[in-house]
This record gives C-alpha cells, structure tokens and sequence, in this order.
C-alpha cells in the first residue's frame, strides 16, 4: 500500500520517497514493523486469549512443570498472522505474484489451525479437525502454489550465466538473452552441472511435449509432499517453548538470504546461481516472517506466556515450503528443515515399533524433542554433556535452535558446491 | 593453512581445491569447525575447568538460583578463543594484514582476561586485575589497530563508484581508477554525503598535512575509545546465562554482512559503499567468531553449566570494536552495541547518583540486566508484561537478544540511508 503511494512519488522530489524502491530499506522495515507489531499488540492479544479462558489443556505428559503451562493460553499464532500480513500489506509490493502467493498461504493455512485450535478449545479434547480435513487443506495450498508456477508467464527464471572475469574479480558485463529465460521445473540442488537439476530429465523417457508436463506434474507432486510434510512437521515441533518459532525464525533467514540472492541478477550471476526475476520481493515477505516470529519469541520464550498452537505451526511449516518453492530450492529443504523431518519420521517409527512389537519403544518419548526430556542414557549421553538426568527444557530448545543454524549454513554453503 | 595448500593446487585438478578459493565456502567451513570445536572440546574443557575448582564464587546477589551458580565453573572463554584461533589459522589467510589484526586482539585480549580471571580465582576475591592494567592493555590494542591502518601501504579504502544504469538495473562495468584508491580516515555515517565522513573534516582548520595527520589522530582517539568501551561493555553484561555470548553473536552476524559487501568490489558498487579492498577476509574470521559464540552457547544457555568470564568477555567486545575500525564503520557502533554502552552507563549513573544523594538509586541494581531480575514496578512494568514480580533470568536473555537484532538490522539499514 505504502508501496504504491511511494513508487507514484518516486519521481518526484520528496524527501526519503526514493527509499521505499530499495528492496533492503523495505525489508529492514517490514522486519521492524513486524517485530514491533508482536510485541506491542501481544501483551493485548495475550491478555484477551488468556481471559477467554482458552487455554489448551496440556497432555498429561509427566514433566515437572506442566501445571504451569496448563494455565499459558494458546492460539497465539494469531500474533505471527497479524505480524506477517499488516507488514507485507504497507510496505510489499501487492502487484508482485510471489507476495501474493505467500499472503495466500499464510491467510490460508492460519484459517485451517485456527479452526483447528478453536475445535479443540470448544470441545475440550486434543482431537481438532479431522486429520484427512488437514491433509486436503495442506495439499490444495501445493497444489495452487505449483500450478501458478506453471501457468502464470511472468514466473520464469533465467539460467545461469557467467560473465565474470575470474581474473580481475570484476563484472565485466551482466546482459542476458532472451534464450536464457525459460519456463521450465528447474530446481537448485548440488553437484549437478550448474547446480541445476530439471524435473522433466526424469521423464524424458516420456518423450516431446509429454517430457516437459510430465516434469511439471513431478514438480507438483514434490511440492505437496513438501507442503503437508513441513506443515506437519512444524505442527509436531511445536511442543517447547520458543522452539518452533526459533526454528523457522532460522530457516526463515536462510530462505530469505537466497531468495535475496536468487532474485538480484548482480548478485546471481556473480554467484553463478540461477536467477528468478521479480521473486526478490519474497526478501520483504520473509523479512517481516522473521520478524514476527522474533516478536513472538518475546512472550513466547522460556518460561512461555503464550503457545502458538496450531494456528501458528501448521502456517509456518507452510510458509517455509511454499517460500523454497517459488525460489527453486524446494530440494534443499531436507537440509534445511531436517528437524522438522525428524519429528515426523520419530512419530512414524515409534508408532510402527510399538505396533509390531507389540509395546515396545525405540524412543522414551516421542516426538523427538521430548526424549530428551527424560532420563537420559543412550545417545552419547544426551550429547557429550553426560547428564545423570533430563536435559532442562530451555537448554534442549537452545541446541536444536543451534543444529538449526548449522543446517541453514550447510544448506546455503550447497550453492556453491558444485 | 589449508588456505596456503590449497592456493598452491588450485592451478591443478585436484577436484574440490577450487572451492577453497571461495571466501562463502571457507566461511562456512569455518563457521561448521569453530561450531563442533566448542561443542566438542567444550565438554572435555568444562570437566577440566570443574575439577580443578576454578569456580567463580558469584556474588551475593539476593537472587533466586545463586547457589547453583556458584558451582558452575567459569574461565569457559578458553573454549571460545580456541574455537576462533584454530579454525582462522586452518581456512583463513594468514597472509591477510585485516585477519592477522584479529587473530592478535583475540589473543592480546584473551590474554589479558585469562590473567584478571587467573588471580580472582587464585585469591579467592572478586578484584582480579587492578583497572589500570586493564585500561592500558585495551588502549595498548587500540593503538596497534589505529596505527596499522595508518602506515600500512596496503590498507586502502576505494571511494564509492556507482557505476549501475538504474534504469536496467544492470551493473555496466565495474571498474575504479587509480584516483578513487585513498588512504584517509574515512568511515561511514548515514546522512553524509556518499555516507563517507573524513575525520580530517574535523582537523580541516589545521590546514594541509597537518589535518591529515590530525584526522588519523581523532581515528586513533575514537579507536581507542571504542576497543575499550565495548571490552568493558560486554564485560559488564555478561552477568546472566547466555547473554553476552548470544548479543556478541548477534553483532558479529551485522558486521559479518557488512564485511562481507564493503569487501567486495561488484557488491559495494552495486550497493554504492565504500569498497575496503583485501577486508573480505574478515567474513572468514566473523565466521568462526559466530561459531565459537553459537557453540558455546550449546553449555552456556541457561542453564548454564559453564561461564565465559573475563577471559571471554574483555575478548568479544574488542573483536567487535576491532572489526568494526577495521571495516571503517566503528561510528555505528553506538548502534549495534547499544546495550553494552548502556551496561556501562548504567553503572556510571548508578554509582554518581548513589554518591551524589548519599544513597539513593536510580535503578534497582546495576549493571543494567540485573535490574530486571528485581520486582518491578516502573519501565513500563517492565515492557508490556506486567508481571506483579521479577522476570525470569532467561525471558531477561531473549529480550536482550531480541533488542540486539534490532538493532543488528538499524545498523545494516543506515547504509542505504543518506
């Protein structure tokens, strides 16, 4: 909105107008504006959710300090949704299509745990919505994000181009021709040739034409295998304080630090990286994510005044899909977003385990983050810091906080390895 | 040292020596091994430091949790310089005059804290180093820095060159000429021209050589000033679990990215910065700093189960002065470390006004984060919480954090603001 009023001023000769057409002079102030929005409203939001008495009744999980969280309302993940959209509404630029497809799936995936968290206050169960309403909600989010990838003509990219002299470290000159700019599901992953790995080379056996949309539809099947599958890994991750909103706060400054570079053609043929026209307006979209969930964390962290709940964890996950997605990175997420992975796949075996052994456990507790709660052994001790006992909640979030950042910085160094 | 092995095979086949030529990849490779260093050894170090009864006999605060405290032990800042020093002398180029700077404050500086830490312990008192040792040692490093940048030839700063066609957002050609190649004490502020202030501006009245040379010596004055205000800074705020690592950490990610684009020619054309040509090597050492910090933190979060002590505090603040003279971009720092400046405030208001009014305070304690920790009534009941009582140490911790990343961002975001 202030975007627009700023660009039609541009021209003209008022003071500071020219900064608003800077990308980083918008994103630093989305993430500001954000960041402040989380803290000065949440004390009220917090408040309002606290005396409407919704607050989500812990499970029974026999870990000192639960009667305390049992009081900490949850829901509010209504923060974060405030602090991403009014952000990106003042100062993104609204006729962008990738910032409009993340506003879709933030508006989108809030409205689902919402629902979701507001099901569980009305009936007083952990239950919710019914997984498989879930499921579709999560897929249709895939399914509109790849098909706008693939229909609308301004979502291109331009290949890789060199045009830097090793020698004198200098640009000599950045022009790309219009052979270079394609429509095509390429995605960045390592080691093969330009870091440039194309969808349809899995279904050239398809031959012509039939190649081309067959690497679409696989295109689009990744997709919503990453969109559910980080949806849901946020959502299970969401069980310490502070530790899925430090999380994606992470993989959020890795996504937004190349969609930065991805989306600038100076930077992307200096890096030799691909570059994706217009998607540098998801730096904005990105920067007032980090921010609110910065924000978040100011109530949020340990000793937490309020949970995200669903509302909060099922968008972040998706945000954080749907946001690789648009910059080509999609394949990188299993680096990136391991944790989240993790709690999936620790859900999954513990419940296969105990099924076929009929009451066995290969963790104490799952998900994940929670084994470490308990009395420890195995594990390396809990990681060379050989406890007697359980590892103390704030110091369980700070390390996958830590693993968090070592993987968004292997996930970022993969662009160069070639 | 792997730099130097690896520069000689370049030229060769070896597969994968190239890559040791891109500063991102060694940056990160250094941020990974300074990382597990700490963790790593971390744990073997903190069992040496407990056992041989080094432990900090805190202060009789009247805070809930000291007598844990009091069995942790301290000195843990041998885990940090370890993790910074090997690292840098494995990827980093020690031919490099900005790198060697650094590697000479960390120990110069952790020296100086390992003595102060040695004797409290020894004695079994809290007075360590006498101030005037300390002070002169601080100065001492100051001076060294200021006078490098002086007379060594090849420390040069190229003026801004904005050589992009706006209009096509492409960069034409980047090439400076010999003209643009200055030695003077410039460094950046917003709102100047160019954002490049000369501190020869300030000296101008002396006409000729004589403000040139009295421009190097404000640089030296401010230098100085610096070194030892934010030494004695993060000093004073490393008081409570994970604070001072993590705000530390903080502005070393700022300075990192600023190193990072003022170090390179296409970035700080593009950008239109001050080009400081050779100073990308310090991302290499920004990047171990940050990981030592983040790896530390795997003990030092609260709970903590070891202390950096003087040894680590005196050295985090001066790295970052150090590296913020070397970048020319020290006079933002009354930005980016804002709380430590007020951590060191604090006090001085504190102990004036307790003298002036025979008694009286104008915080409840001091140094500022131990404020905090008391029943709180003013500040706005403590920023929009309103708790009838005393924050937690570790809510106190992340809201630092967090007021420091803001900063971090108001720091990066004045470069485009002229």
């Amino acid at each position: 909105m202030l975007y627009t009023i700023f660009e039609a001023l541009a021209d003209s000769n008022v003071p500071g107008a020219r900064l608003m057409s800077y990308l980083t002079f918008r994103s630093g102030l989305a993430f500001v504006l954000s960041l402040l929005i989380a803290i000065i409203f949440g004390s009220y939001i917090i408040r309002r959710l606290r005396t409407m008495q919704i607050a989500e009744k812990a499970r029974r999980l026999g870990i000192e300090g639960e009667a305390v969280k049992s009081k900490t309302p949850t829901m509010g993940g209504i923060i974060i949704l405030l602090s991403i959209l009014v952000p990106c509404i003042l100062v993104g630029n609204l006729g962008n299509g990738y910032m409009l497809l993340m506003l879709l799936t933030t508006v989108w995936l809030g409205a689902l745990g919402f629902m979701d968290d507001y099901k569980k206050l009305k009936y007083h169960n952990k239950d919710g919505l019914k997984g498989k309403y879930k499921i579709v909600a999560q897929v249709g989010i895939g399914v509109i994000v790849a098909a706008t990838m693939y229909l609308n003509p301004d979502m291109v990219i331009v290949e890789n181009s060199e045009v830097i002299s090793r020698e004198t470290n200098r640009v000599e000159e950045v022009i790309y021709d219009e052979g270079n700019v394609v429509k095509s599901p390429q995605t960045t992953i390592p080691f093969v040739k330009n870091n440039n790995f194309n969808y349809s080379w899995l279904t050239e056996w398809m031959g012509g034409d039939a190649a081309e949309v067959g690497g679409w539809i696989v295109f689009l099947l990744v997709s919503i295998i990453f969109v559910a599958g980080t949806s849901n890994g946020a959502n299970l991750n969401d069980g310490l304080d502070g530790l899925c909103s430090g999380l994606s706060a992470i993989a959020g400054v890795a996504l937004m630090a190349m969609a930065y570079l991805g989306g600038n053609l100076i930077y992307s043929a200096y890096l030799n990286i691909m570059y994706v026209p217009e998607s540098g307006e998801l730096v904005v979209f990105m920067a007032a994510f980090i921010g609110a969930l910065v924000g978040f964390l100011w109530y949020n962290a340990s000793p937490a005044t309020v949970f995200m709940g669903d509302t909060g964890s099922l968008t972040l996950g998706g945000i954080i899909a749907v946001c690789a997605i648009l910059i080509h990175k999609e394949l990188l997420l299993p680096i990136l977003c391991l944790l989240f992975y993790l709690e999936d796949l620790s859900v999954m075996v513990q419940v296969a385990y105990f099924k076929a052994t009929g009451g066995k456990r290969v963790l104490r507790m799952t998900p994940l983050h929670h084994h470490y709660q308990h009395d420890a052994g195995s594990i390396k001790n809990v990681l060379f810091d050989r406890p007697k006992n359980r590892i103390p909640e704030s110091k369980i979030v700070m390390r996958f906080w830590i693993i968090g950042m070592i993987l968004a910085v292997i996930t970022f160094v993969t662009l160069k390895i070639r």
